[in-house]
């Protein structure tokens, strides 16, 4: 039994708040337990730099991702670490995996994720909000933007799948799903898993704790996330409702 | 009229959360209208460097400021800038106004605020939040810390005053109270006040923004800020209750 | 008394060397006392990158404070910090407030305060010398610049008004103009007052230093500075004489 | 068939040459096809600053990454960026899961890997080569390093396994193994596996380029990982001859 | 006699790969004892911001110089400082005194110096090895490049001269040639001499090590310079063979 | 004839001011021509890092080169370049050449050369100039420290030598001495020469602007450089007057 008395396939509490602040339409508190992260999507009417030559240019999604000084104990200080950087590049690729920039336009979306209180899983749980505060920029396009002339745009179009994530690991011996602090600093074995909604696969991260893994270890991960992107995957759905894309 | 219907001395409606997240025992949300910051005090068991020579050191509290880049539109790039560097200054020395170091005993406090949603007055409602998140963690202190042999550790004693901090300005020539953005940007004179719970001032700042102005019209606004500033020491001491420590 | 004799509302000596570099017309070397800065004045025939998509852009001021690291026992880093950037943007608001930017022109001045030797109120002094390099370099634009076709440039419509700075505090209970190093570093207050040649506050800025202080102590402050305010006005007018623009 | 004509489970050319440069015993360089990368082991007698408190403080293994501005065409900027931080993380992490600390003692040793030239697969290539560079420089520290008192120092403890890493992918719908720079940019899917000498893994990265990719196609994947781990364990083995520790 | 058995007046064995690497024409290993260098010169078809609005732009040539970390023991950190940007400013300064800019053409072409392995003189060897790169890349240009319309390009007016740099100083009071790492950690002056294949002087840095030096010293060492710079540039035009364009 | 009717080996009119600020005892305002640099020294009583550990430690000197933004027009930025960083280094270098570390004692000196107004040959007043404010820092030594129980502190012992610097070039086909900016912009040879007041050398960096010159122009441009040297040394000496310690 988990320290919490949760099967090891079994996720923590999920919540989800739509539209918690103002400035952008895209603005979702997420929470798994005790781990809570702030997505904020802001539409930029512009493309990025190395875009800008071209003659059609299409959209871009880029992210960022950030932990509060107080969202920890000790304090964290405030300043950009090579750990960021790695999962800020792993949740815009993620995110990209699911959008047709054509179907955007020439328009640049930033994700932020802000992480307000940490508690284990903070990288995958901010790929799960992302995306809802992603989805909810665009489908308010229609409203916030000027459209270019002959521009018609749908929402639907500029979104392939739906994409959701969790971590899996190896918690004395056995395989677990989705870790909080306490299992994750003792895990043999972390590994985070990205998919869309369609049960595809866009990341897997996998990494030896002190211990490595074997290929029997490694499968029995990989169906434990499967399971969970499942659920995740109809929260993500449940929360948007008769807005959800696809 | 103000394009809200406040009257010219009336504050936007002020809500405080208490223990908003659990890494540590200071931690406030508060919001002004739809100004929102969250508030959090880290404690460590260390003496600043400066201090470390001292025979029996006293302790320290310090700040930072940071707008989240979601908290605006458009999105607000996510790097120190000359304003929020000067921000946190501001907030560190109106909290150190009231503190007794000695009392504090060789520890350094770090008080965050971080702004997830910008309405104006961030400043000002980031010193009123720190305040109480800062007194909430000193009064954990005999429960979180271990004392030093022999050391008696009293919170009431490290507090020699409360603190709080409003806005004004001169708004189509009227001087107003708790300026929001749209009033911020059009005033013609823009000011911040701290004071004390007891009436003292502990910082003062006025500028012209495109308007000088006269001396009548610098008392007209402090008058506005005392009566401002007795209104946001009523809600801290409410919000701390019992625990209330002058 | 005070510890140089000096009356509670009497200046220190203040000495002005006009054109005291060559590599721009406007250079000051302006002293109060021990405290000695070097003002230049840097004219650039081009908008501020954000003014440039204006259709009729009109000019800019800015300004850059800085302490030689000899200036101060011990000496002082050669290296950007807070305090620095917060007296750089006090200095270039208080210049700014002046200047009417239409009348200006499409034109950038630089106005650099590198404090030489530091016993107090470099920032105040720094404003007070800078609007004279100001002024001289404005002065200097129809003999250094080619104007635009069809340009009228009249120096005395770029000015609204003129503009001082000067300190005040309260040493030892008792209010006092233009502290030096020795009484700031015991003030009890702190306070920078800048204010036109007419007579009206551009800025206010005053902190409590370990003690707050109420109502009667800030009046008699800004009793204070005013006067000092109106003595240094009439240096700056002296040491312009007859191009003196308002 | 692949475009130099390669199997879909065939490496490209390995190349190792040991102690290429006299600066540290450990000086490898090695190359596959056209990616040549330069490994050096660096060793410090001294332990990281957060393990400089315990008592009997052991060893530190930490890499680092960088590509020579000439190694790609167009020139690659000389300055640090998020892939590179990545990539380094990853090298260090795959080292350290071989070595036991204890047993290495208080030293630190530093692993660098240049890339000469790029050709696809350097981050795979930096493990593999890395860890011979490792290797040497630990084989080396009877004769290089002073012994503390008592110190019995045994290289072979130093290691639990061997490690190293290659790159599969899909590319046009296939999955092939160690792909060049012209099969990376136009493969589906990229994955870095980096396995023991026992045939356990260390970590797996897979990452969709524009393709998710499906269970199966995970595992086909895996399986060719295994089969070029094997035989560049083998080169390994053959490189470092009767030395070899395992 | 010297440590390593040299006469005075005796360079170290030079050694030089041509075409080291592939991924631009000009990339050459080059060697004196054991001091290595790796220098490529890689081509931009664009010139330097600073003559972008010139009407028919010219050409520039910069130059880049790094030690790996592991070319030297104990390790070098990975950071940029001021001597390498000392070094670098002289790499870039000797090539650009052979070149005609005009004959370049609207190119950029940097030169990279990175140190594989050093024992002195890596600043001398970097110009020596730099200008064959530079050499290289330019005879390549009718190739690689896409000419402008009308342009006539001819390699061989690129270059007014060859160039190439040794070291001297004074060991034991005696003037040697070509130091290395030994003889240079004793050695009481330090000289670095650029010269061109016609035996012009483009560059002489003599700096006392703790030793002032007289006329008479300064003139043997750079007789000492001019013989070996003769017999560089020999190997220079070996190297090159027939396409030695001057 | 030169533009400002010099002749070729006649030095600008030299001014020095000794003790032109407060703060540190070694203050110097030096001019040659149009260029002015305000050189102070200031004492810290510690060793640098570096010598921490040594059991004895003796002292050092460092320097700091910057010149002011509105010390030449266009304005220069308030930044740290390359050429700065070359420059201190030189300058840090020619101080040490002519001191005593184990006289010194555990101290360490900076040398600031700010430049107020540059016309030309800055680097060279930097080390003219820097040498009497370290010169009158150390004389100081006695009256404004704490010596170390049983140290005898000799302020003539610290210095070997005196140490001065003066460029020389070749403008129009002629060697000539001390170049103000305009020669120096239009100069095929650009040379500076540190010499003691002994007449050996300690730095000669000689540079071709354009032109590369033969060792008959090498020599002649040394002979200037060494009338120059005598002369700026007598001025030095004249300063000082009776405390001069060689």
């Amino acid at each position: 039994m988990r320290h919490d008395s949760r099967q090891t396939d079994q996720l923590r509490p999920i919540k989800v708040e739509r539209r918690y602040t103002k400035a952008t339409p895209g603005s979702i508190l997420i929470s798994a337990g005790d781990t809570v992260v702030l997505c904020t999507a802001s539409l930029d009417n512009s493309v990025p730099p190395w875009k800008k030559n071209d003659e059609n240019p299409s959209g871009w999604v880029t992210a960022e991702y950030n932990m509060l000084p107080g969202s920890t104990s000790p304090r964290k200080q405030r300043r950009a670490d090579g750990r960021s950087s790695e999962i800020q590049r792993l949740i815009g690729r993620s995110l990209r995996a699911v959008i047709d920039f054509e179907a955007l336009g020439p328009r640049t979306i930033t994700v932020d994720c802000d992480v307000l209180q940490a508690d284990g899983g903070t990288r995958t749980l901010s790929i799960t909000g992302g995306f809802l505060a992603l989805l909810d920029t665009v489908l308010a396009i229609p409203e916030t933007c000027e459209l270019a002339e002959g521009e018609v745009f749908d929402p639907k179009k500029v979104f392939t799948n739906s994409v959701a994530a969790v971590s899996v690991g190896v918690v004395e011996g056995e395989p677990v799903l989705d870790l909080d602090y306490v299992e994750d600093s003792t895990a043999g074995v972390d590994m985070n898993v990205v998919m869309t909604g369609g049960g595809d696969f866009v990341e897997v991260q996998g990494t030896a704790e002190g211990l490595v893994f074997n290929r029997g270890m490694l499968d029995a991960q990989l169906e434990l996330a499967t399971l969970g992107i499942e659920q995740l995957t109809a929260i993500q759905r449940e929360c948007i409702g008769g807005d959800w894309p696809l």
